[in-house]
């Protein structure tokens, strides 16, 4: 028993290891690669990288980082910045990105909290980065609400719309993930520094690019995909019509997890993509925490009916409305010129205005009706 | 044939008075006096009225204001406010509002140009009374151009919304026609008459209430079911929780016409009405004219794609988008560097490098590639 336990942890050892050295060679959502891992393993496939295997499709292209991969120095980088490696298979590996299929990372790189308790009920809130001030102050009210209902928020880092739900999210206790397009001892945007710092130690920060990478735009993109994938679902907070929030939709969509917007004005060129998205996805219309959950979460979580004001007149029937819309405002008319005015039996307005009157809407006197001062 | 043309003529001329006298008896949208008006006509249901006949339904309501009730003095009422009377069977009458069946209504009081072709292609652009400056912006910028655009706007003639999109139609030298709560010779809101005169100068005002009568809740209710079954369709610009605008968006949804809304800030009180619309009634998020006319007009009246920025990277093909993407912002770097930072073959990237180069986008010296400064 003993001697099996020590082979298969050596062997789990030697996959953490070998695909550590594959995030270094390989960019992130690489399906190709990932086929090839699901069918040999992260070892067979970084050996025959290794030998120039001519079977293996890309095989230059992987080799070329080759000389300076070094898994030693990567884990210890990882170590340095506080952070650890998770790869399927561990308990804190999000099975939801297994829904990727060989695009799912080859690895992660975390810090903070666990990730797979924090993204087990997760929802994205990302949008533009030239946020305006009410995009701002929109993310940061729904993630904090988000966070108070016990979601825990997942954004991007990026100036604007990410740093708003992270911090609103923060600023309710609650947990929020970073999902970084750079190593996690990269501190992008060098803005943020405090921010991420923030995320890892009440939060999580990941990455699936090793230690010392940089962020690119196609590296972006495929941070989206995570953001997508680890979540229940998306909802944009502004976006113009290019923002890198429309990516992550996308993404979202086709992983079919449910995408919502919240609108604002048309006259916003902030909002101009969030309102494409309604229009051209059939992305859903959110406008609060309560909205996002009834969406996302269980059978059972539905919003409460908006709060719609009351008025003295509900709930009347429809002969008492017409009778009190037909008393004029302020001088006192006489029961026959009601009926006239209401265009009513006059047996059937004397009835009304004794019900308005025990209602207290309407008083009577010498010179008739009239609605009572409230 | 000069006979019987007298007699149809002598008929017409009956039904006319017959219909004007209804209007002065029975409120507006009367279904169960429009069923009898089908049955043995708006003449025979007059008679029945003044004979009390115990058979009609509500007669004692009828009844009410039949004292007052003075066919002639409203008909010249009609004509010294410059209006005219048009019912059902003339050329002015619009059809489409026989979809309101016996609801539709007895008789309209018409001020202006022909009410039937500025109704044929129309919308209806209603919203909240209590308007902010965004409400009032969209709506005269959206009345504006269905205006250029050949659309008659439709509205109530009330504060806020209604105001800015009958002005904005008039900016725009449209047709524009405003449906009254009131008797055409009746001001109001009093602010408007300046306003409720150009409509009727450069536009149409209608009513189904004779002149004398004043609004009351029920009448801006029917008013609001006339302003859909106008219209090919109702937008609805900012409405509270409870705005006369939903009214309207729900008799057109009744009508089966289709129902649009302009969202807007989620933070103001002023747009809750309309996104509860998106969220539980399906209404379309529209946020241009464009948008509108797509969805009410003609099929092939498709709104232009929204106009989205050019990058310079649009149409590169995968490899050289990422080694574009490798290429540091400033400094130089040569191509075995490059092909790491792309972590692709370098044969791969020396291929791209030149395509790039070709573009524009690189240039190369004797320390390497970089971007070409722009």
């Amino acid at each position: 028993m003993g001697g099996v336990t020590g082979i298969r942890t050596d062997e789990r050892a030697s996959e953490r290891r070998a695909r550590v050295g594959l995030t270094w060679l390989a960019e992130p959502g690489d399906a190709v690669l990932g086929r090839e891992i699901e069918r040999v393993g992260p070892v067979g496939v970084l050996e025959r990288i290794s030998a120039q295997d001519p079977d293996l499709p890309g095989r230059r292209n992987y080799a070329v980082r080759l000389p300076r991969a070094d898994i030693d120095a990567c884990l210890e980088a990882v170590d340095s910045c506080g952070g650890r490696v998770v790869i399927p298979g561990d308990g804190e590996w999000p099975t939801q990105l297994d829904d990727l299929g060989p695009a799912r990372p080859i690895a992660l790189f975390v810090r903070g909290h666990d990730l797979r308790l924090a993204a087990v009920r997760s929802v994205a809130v990302v949008g533009a980065r030239a946020a305006t001030a009410y995009g701002v102050t929109v993310a940061a009210d729904l993630a904090a609400a988000l966070a108070d209902a016990g979601w825990a928020v997942v954004s991007g880092g990026a100036y604007g719309v990410d740093a708003a739900a992270h911090r609103g999210a923060l600023s309710a206790s609650g947990p929020t993930v970073a999902v970084l397009a750079c190593g996690l001892d990269v501190v992008y945007p060098r803005g943020h520094a405090s921010l991420l710092e923030q995320v890892a130690t009440a939060g999580t920060l990941i990455s699936e690019l090793p230690p010392g990478m940089h962020p690119t735009r196609s590296r972006f993109l495929q941070r989206n995909r995570m953001i997508a994938a680890l979540t229940r679902g998306t909802v944009v907070v502004e976006a113009a019509m290019r923002s890198g929030a429309l990516n992550t939709a996308g993404h979202a969509a086709e992983l079919g997890r449910p995408v919502l917007g919240v609108p604002g004005p048309v006259t916003s060129a902030a909002s101009a993509g969030v309102h494409r998205l309604f229009r051209e996805t059939g992305a859903q219309v959110v406008v609060d925490a309560a909205q996002v959950i009834e969406a996302l979460g269980l059978i059972g979580e539905l919003a409460p009916e908006p709060s719609v004001p009351r008025r003295v007149t509900d709930g009347l029937d429809p002969v008492a409305l017409r009778v009190f819309d037909a008393l004029p405002a302020r001088r006192p008319l006489p029961l026959s010129e009601v009926a006239v005015a209401a265009g009513l039996d006059p047996v059937l307005v004397g009835g009304a205005l004794s019900r308005l009157g025990v209602l207290g809407l309407v008083i009577s006197g010498d010179r008739g009706w009239q609605l009572a001062h409230r």
